[in-house]
């Protein structure tokens, strides 16, 4: 079969091989691969920036976006017949077997040691078979087939808005605007989850009034902000919640001053570029006097690609298609060289195995 | 009646002044004030670096941890008497009543007109007399009298604890650990409070290991770590839970690479210093990847005063005098100059009216 592999420790290693088709285990099912997407952190790996190889092998199986057909599954008590249309989790629980992975809540792994398919020690699913546990994979509606590629980015935008939900629980709290800072899929995928809550959204990047980017956060009753024409620090607003997805320190410092009383900053980027912060006591003394919270958030379990089924139904009855609008290429397996140069004007890139 | 009156426009202005004796109106109690704790706030408001003035008034009256008995009273709806041991509470509601002033919240208010007795706009209680609404009195229990002071530092240690086990209901979390950055008495508090809650506790601080502080947390089975012997960057533990209670932005520094995976820290100092965070890119991207909580927190509100008297009371049963070790100093009102020029084994300095 065909796969796209990578050597992280090998920059611009990716290449299409031929690998065996793997055979389930008894609880196993096997998976018909019909399209994976392409993110930073699959060009990083390819970068040999991130990404670790399975146990005894030179190579790792991209792929931690995916949407698949189950082929074959012998287990009947699953919940799952052939020809279901899933998304396998990334995620899944470390050896030890932590409090945190026992119980479902994997993307909270106490001790590090987990597995992750396509990123850390799995194989991923940019193949044309795959095998997975049952237990981790999330049933899509057929309605949905069009974009459930897009779950999984899904799931840790909806990990992240949960997050700060669940934390400002704490006291009373009636958020009303939130910014999202970065509008590539995590960042466009949160702008519409916050707008389903019923939050005035501001999302900000690098595009034109007239990108593709701008006209999604339009279309769904948010406003665009672009930040060549107006830095966030200059934005007069005060937001109740900040999501931070571009992965730029630069950008991240400025968020923090835009974030009100009460309020919650939550980062999901990778911030690799050393950039001081020169003023860190103000920083802080401004957290304390405003009550605010800021966390970091990484990956997703279940239960967050489960809140991602529910919300992409809730997005297409009520903004239609703009989530298709999100899938900017898609691509066939031998052209995969070409996600992995990304156009200024992509959102989201999908390899498609069928 | 004497009055211990500050103008925070002009630095080392504190002096004791004769005030005529207030008159409560109607709904008021008035109060005899017993004693009041002197903090790191009432000496940066008497070095012109904090505070506000009363609206028409060229001084205010210093003393926001006080510790009264009632002489008078005539709302019987109350619930209080003549002759009952009270704490009033700091922050009172803002103009604006918004959401959370409106629902006792003040110590989350939104607008930042809120006021504060002895800090922001309203007199302290540093004089023999002095009134207040009944509904933002604390009563006190007779055995609580010789410690009853602390309740205010008190609260503000349990704002702080009660906030990271709220934040923390966002994940399944079971801490052991934890870290108090601060032996002042809001680390002390603190460092108490996690005690009773069954977590192993360090304390650091910079004082030597025969000091008071020390065996103040020795005492109650903590940890104490002299940091200029050990540094926290030194320390191999990692923490579930860390307060950061210096106010040093440095050492404020240091906390964030002692936070375990999925931990919170609480920062609670006013950090002037300015202080560059060279690596905050590095920061950020320990936080995503290990799920991590950073929060501020500042005053706190009845229900933290409430919690801090049955907290007192448990740990006079488990722990005996610990809590009226912290009360090193006790003066009487006309050496009020002491209370501003703390000696290096203070840890509470107590001006005392009776």
């Amino acid at each position: 079969m065909r796969a796209i592999v990578t050597n992280p420790a090998k920059k611009n290693s990716v290449k299409l091989v031929n690998l065996p088709k793997p055979v389930p285990k008894r609880k196993e099912a096997l998976l018909r691969t019909t399209c994976v997407g392409i993110d930073g952190t699959d060009r990083e790996i390819n970068e040999g920036l991130y990404g670790t190889l399975p146990e005894d092998s030179d190579h790792i199986v991209l792929g931690h976006e995916a949407l698949a057909t189950i082929e074959k599954i012998e287990e009947t008590t699953s919940g799952f017949s052939a020809g279901d249309l899933v998304v396998p989790t990334v995620r899944r629980p470390c050896q030890e077997n932590c409090l945190n992975c026992r119980t479902g809540e994997v993307d909270m792994c106490l001790t590090g040691n987990y597995f992750e398919h396509g990123i850390y020690k799995l194989d991923g699913f940019a193949s044309d078979y795959a095998v997975s546990d049952p237990r981790f994979l999330i049933k899509v509606p057929e309605e949905l087939k069009d974009i459930a590629v897009l779950l999984e980015p899904m799931s840790v935008a909806e990990k992240a808005v949960t997050h700060c939900f669940k934390i400002q629980q704490r006291t009373r709290w009636k958020p009303k605007k939130a910014l999202v800072n970065g509008a590539g899929p995590v960042g466009l995928l949160t702008t519409l989850i916050l707008r389903l809550r019923g939050l005035e959204v501001y999302a900000a990047a690098t595009r034109t009034k007239d990108s593709q980017k701008s006209k999604i956060v339009n279309c769904v009753g948010g406003t665009y902000v672009n930040v060549v024409e107006t830095p966030i620090t200059e934005l007069k607003e005060k937001f109740d919640i900040i999501i931070e997805a571009t992965g730029n320190v630069s950008a991240a410092l400025g968020t923090l001053d835009a974030l009100g009383a009460n309020g919650i900053l939550c980062f999901l980027g990778i911030y690799r570029e050393k950039l001081a912060c020169e003023e860190f006591g103000k920083v802080l003394t401004s957290m304390v006097l405003k009550n605010q919270v800021i966390f970091g958030s990484v990956s997703s379990n279940k239960t967050h690609f489960e809140t991602g089924v529910e919300d992409m139904l809730k997005i297409k009855r009520r903004f239609k298609s703009v989530l298709n609008q999100l899938i900017t290429n898609k691509i066939q397996v031998h052209k995969f060289r070409e996600a992995f140069q990304p156009t200024h004007e992509e959102i989201k890139t999908v390899i498609c195995f069928d």
